[in-house]
């Protein structure tokens, strides 16, 4: 779907290009600049300004790109396409590290330039401060939207050191703040750790969001969470913002705020392909911080991640 | 619960200071020092001269330290509050690495010392020889005590090497034999790997002890191992020792003796969430082996562990 | 069952020799070289000329036997006893990097010169190119192999670049085209990830394999995935090839194509002990490649799984 | 010199207490707030978001300290005895990541407050930016300051991303413009690397500063470098910033802004021994980013240069 | 120098874009695709197999990419102005893994098709097998060259494993029977590590090279060396070959056969300085192999070395 | 020169055997079982249950074997042949990590053996502990003997920890008082960093032992320090004791008391080069931790400073 003519441009061909040679895109696809139009555009947003402990995923979007030279093009378990349609990387923002909100004006407007070429943008960051201007973004296409958050933690504090507002704890407070979000149609999933105080749920609760917790995987499996998933946001044009720490430390090192006790690889990945005839709108995936990471582990993880979230723009029919 | 007054101490403020700045003590609490008095005294216990295999374990309890950095207050899925109780920091045992029997003396002096301070005290280790001289001065406080043994291993051979009965590999048959156990009330949870010979199972349970070995966990899950050991330990006066081990090397690599097909993070969170309501009178937390841990996932799978066991002693009543 | 007498000789006493001491072969087992023959052999093949992305498994061996140090001699889950029978290990092929069929001669040859001296061979890789020669070799002493595949991928690909048979994606095509195999009674097991087109599996079908997929542990659990394939392989003779890769890449970094999403190393011992019964004939473990590795954690779960099988040969009856 | 008497307190007896035990302060020396007063304080600045390429500098106070474990008291090389004067650890500055304006004056005002109660401060980043407030503070107490820069890059950019002033790469500008520097006595030191333009050079001279490149240690030797330095700064009251990239990445892999080419710790070291005589007045340590550690190779190279400068304060006579 | 008109097109402008943002090119420079002709190409050769050790520097174009998002355009310390002249990269040679002449063939044409383009280029590599296909492209265009081989080794062995005559330890001879090189104007440089036997330095000698060991630097000084090498070479048309092996371990180790008692980057950037003036044709740097990288400190130093080949290049006059 | 006749058996032939494959031995030398007597044997002792911070070098004899798997039989800068003579593996000395006397009875009595059949022992350690009952061994067959010490500390010290007397920081001490040593012909070289007090020298330089600080090689250069200590060992039989921390922590990580400030491996093998013509007796190189190093380079680092010294005893006459 680019626009110099019908034909798709999917990955290089990994029988005639070593998958360790070729473009250091995401999955060896071709560039936004090369295909001009796509379906799906990949967005590289490498800020981390706004992190609380470990700095370094301004280097998650390059990392996501190399852990993902494997990936091959047919989901035999969902039987999704996800390069039948047009997908292509938009590069990185050019965001300064220097100043947060700047940074967000920036990624905004880098945003909404991408929409002009693809009905859908998936974001690759970068900490969790992107979602914000994501959402604008994605806001201004598709109005408020649904919004499924996968993270250990809720990212729905207020402020940090004395009125610091726009962060990587925040940015689901900011966007229900700004309207950005239909709030009887969104929820976090994969929380746990221990919270600030016996407030956190209730407030969070109060903003309107739903929680599908830690011990909901234990309790009723991947593919219960998947539905209730569905259930919540219905037919919505849905968001979907996943924080690389919804996974234990095992299964992702690689960032900023591990909190132990977490998914494995295998139950997000089932929880995500279990999403399947939801209205995907827009997604990122986040908080991959390849300084902490070894053999790749959390960048592979990443990788197919943004695969089966890409089987699912394939899957969601006529909203391009 | 300080001698200065009827205020408790918490954590660092992390609005105020942020989370990699601040003291190194254990979740940022006080120091014993500076409190006087606590309710939980954690001590660290910087020993591995008793390892047969991987040592590092010395460097422990700053790595545990370290790992407990991002902690918070509310345990928003057991409503433990832990630091409403008054836990403080009690810094580490001067104990020599040159002699294993010196060692254990000095590390009971110490633990003996901050019993003066604390009714409750949880050593982060160093191996699990420290367990004996820990075992020795809570059995001094407590009587004889419920053993919930969280370990790949039995840890109740007898001697190696031409006589070495102080070790790693012994603790518990030297703490049978000094009466330090009520081994009616005292078992081993997560054993799993291979065995010296036929006989090590029957003769650990000839000593009293009883087995939930490593299979449980596949085919009965979690709460049920927990269930399983509130009701071997009951309302006893109980010990719980945590070898970092039984988690998988995934989630543990950094360990004096992994061994393959553990828990995960996850599930040993669960299992001692699960013990709420246990008696429980002491704990430690050991064999982690900084040296080969990566980007923290030990440290910071024990320093939850050990904040989930701070819960418990927060559940437990009246025995300050 | 050497052969200067009766006795069996076991791996070095730990309790005389400490485990980091001692010889570097598998489980510190005597050399093939030391006891003649023996009733299963263990053949390094360091061999990795053969990979698509990651090399490094030529280092394999050595990391796997590393791996093996903690050993000890009885399962006490299964009861198998496998040092019960002469386990030796009989050292490196000397197959040269630079030509990969001539290496495949090398290995075959070397194969069968261990055939000479034990009823069984199992080799540690080496990537899956080796599978092939190993094969073969098996295959001239026990005629056609049921196949027990463990894999992340089916690695039945036809050719690469311009026309590459022989490689660590084909050694199963052209084991089923040389009539190594009893197609009737092979299978892959553990194989998810992404395929490369539609016609994958078919094609794959087509030659005549079985599979169980990678969703089948979440939704029927490792005894069931036992028991199916102990009902495939029957009573057959049985060729075990296991890729570490069908570990997730938490249990399992060290290896050439890694693929979110895997077992457990948990699961896969669980799978393998639940084959007690079927007539193990050879086997491989490959694709360990250290230099990915952290803290022995791969090398450690190969060693495992080394072991585990082994108590299957022990628990084979009259086929030495 | 503490104010509880004469006495002063050193660091911790390794004979008593094991090196890898006790606090967490550099040297194990005592907390400045346990002494009270010191003559030097060595206070921690964990602020890191002022970098262009690497952050973590964040966690480098924490690194120092724990890389000066094994530090002794006396200098037999330069006969200088550290710990003589009392040295103390001032902990942390609790500043902000989320604003560098916002950090930059939390910095100073604890520099200001941190030397009401020590006439020399000893900062450890933490990035370059943290040399701005520090000079504030220090020009505070002492006038216009004598500089000796080490560093592989000049410092002295002007802005970037559209304006960023306060940022690693532009201290020396900003303190140039404040007047915080006697810039006839005040120059880089082992720069290197390649530069932006033609223009950098001139416009770094132009703002007054000497340079002593990166060939003059081979060319000349590290005396005649430290010669050189000490008839540059004379007896003014000098500031000595070392970021730690004036080492190559081999002596120093954890840092933010690594370059190619640069000294030996051994180097280092001898070219600050060769200062003894300077008037120091006030110093700093920065950009040791350990998550690119590897085995403390960069913390122990920083900890060393740390004792190097207290031995050049304490061979400054007269000035506390 | 493009075809697209006089403008040259330099590396992204870090003032705009941050370092760890934009293009994964060498030094963020355009595509030789996107320029259409340069005057130097840089060339990604990922074939690694032919190493004797260990493999992995298929990774190497990609590392070396990484390493050198840091360079700046102007060198002070030479005045030469790298990227004032049109350097591009072309990407990477799409080379079987599976066959060392089929891939060797594939490098040639590869090479031959970029001096299409561009009247130099640099390969990056990729083990040392590739500068034999480099050498035939560059002598197929400039005639017999005079070679400057930077290396620990002498790679001019004959055969391995029963005639392998393609590996990374033969191209020199293979280059020299080929007559691809000017024997009288041919040179070692930084040999060290001992050799098969005492007929290994004659019989290289024999084959014209002359040699300046590993002892010269020691003895002589890199300017020294630099001015040796400048003699043998004098105006002949001469290709650089650089296996990052010459430097230490301490300085490379990512390489696959890494030999104590090397050089230090600053060392060999010194001696490549000290070549100004010399004509130079082609040029690779081979050897990196970044699993065995940290902090990349092996690719910074890669980086850096093709970053003063370029102003080699740029110091040739009237070549192109 | 085994007992098998008058061959000498070398390393596996690289040229057949790929270096990463073979024996686990030294330089895929013969194990000293199998050829009976030998020239020089090369005795592990992984013990380390004697040091005072980082523990691991109980797994430095398998590091050092893993990194000699590249050297090779000419050392053409010298001109010896170290494989001339015959070298052979005596493998590991089985001594426990649990109590130090015991272990250094059983590592003296171990040594004894192997000079029953070998007039030359090396040890590879392990700490600096080792010494001390290699020194037993070795006077007790040489009489008093000369030591050369490389080491950044004295070694020197007398007692920790309320009175350990045999620990890794003591065995000089220790030898000089049991009258192992030559007094008059023994010396340190390379001593650096901080001593306890300005008494560490005097009383060190009391018991007799002459010191080649670590400013030595930079005032003087590597040539003459080997000319000095020639000069002081004169012919006496001498004992070599190498403390892999002589190197610095950039060349040498993985150590447990690394010293920032010290030789580099060039430097090192250049000293021991320019020792040819002593009379060596006997050798250690300890204290190499593989947990903390990094791509093998402080392995390699240590196996080719081993290699040296085979090379010295190869140039020693007439002691056998």
């Amino acid at each position: 779907m680019g626009d110099r003519g019908d034909k798709v441009i999917g990955p290089v061909d990994p029988m005639q290009v070593p998958r360790f040679a070729g473009p250091a895109t995401y999955a060896r696809l071709p560039a936004l600049d090369a295909v001009g139009k796509a379906q799906v555009a990949i967005l590289g947003v490498p800020f981390d300004s706004g992190v609380v402990y470990r700095p370094g995923a301004r280097f998650g979007p390059a990392a996501i790109r190399a852990g993902s030279r494997m990936l091959r093009p047919f989901n035999a378990w969902t039987e999704a396409e996800p390069f039948a349609q047009q997908v292509a990387d938009a590069g990185d923002v050019a965001c300064t590290p220097f100043s947060i909100e700047q940074a967000i004006g920036e990624i905004e407007a880098a945003a909404k330039a991408t929409y002009e070429r693809a009905p859908h943008v998936l974001a690759i960051g970068g900490d969790h401060t992107v979602a914000l201007p994501m959402l604008r973004a994605a806001s201004a296409r598709f109005g408020p939207l649904a919004l499924v958050h996968f993270d250990a933690h809720l990212d729905t504090w207020n402020t940090y050191f004395g009125g610091a507002r726009y962060t990587h704890g925040t940015p689901f407070r900011r966007a229900a703040e700004e309207g950005l979000l239909d709030l009887r149609r969104s929820l976090h999933v994969g929380t746990r750790g221990p919270q600030f105080s016996a407030q956190d749920l209730p407030e969070d609760a109060a903003l309107g969001f739903r929680l599908i917790d830690g011990r909901a995987i234990d309790d009723r499996g991947a593919a219960a969470i998947a539905s209730e998933i569905r259930e919540v946001v219905g037919q919505a044009q849905t968001y979907v913002s996943l924080d690389i720490d919804v996974l234990d430390p095992a299964f992702a090192p690689g960032t900023g705020t591990p909190e132990a006790g977490g998914w494995s690889s295998r139950e997000a990945i089932a929880v995500i392909r279990g999403l399947g005839g939801i209205r995907l709108a827009a997604a990122d995936v986040v908080e991959v911080a390849p300084a902490y990471d070894h053999a790749e582990v959390t960048a592979i993880a990443a990788a197919n991640i943004v695969y089966e979230l890409l089987c699912l723009f394939a899957m969601t029919k006529g909203d391009g």
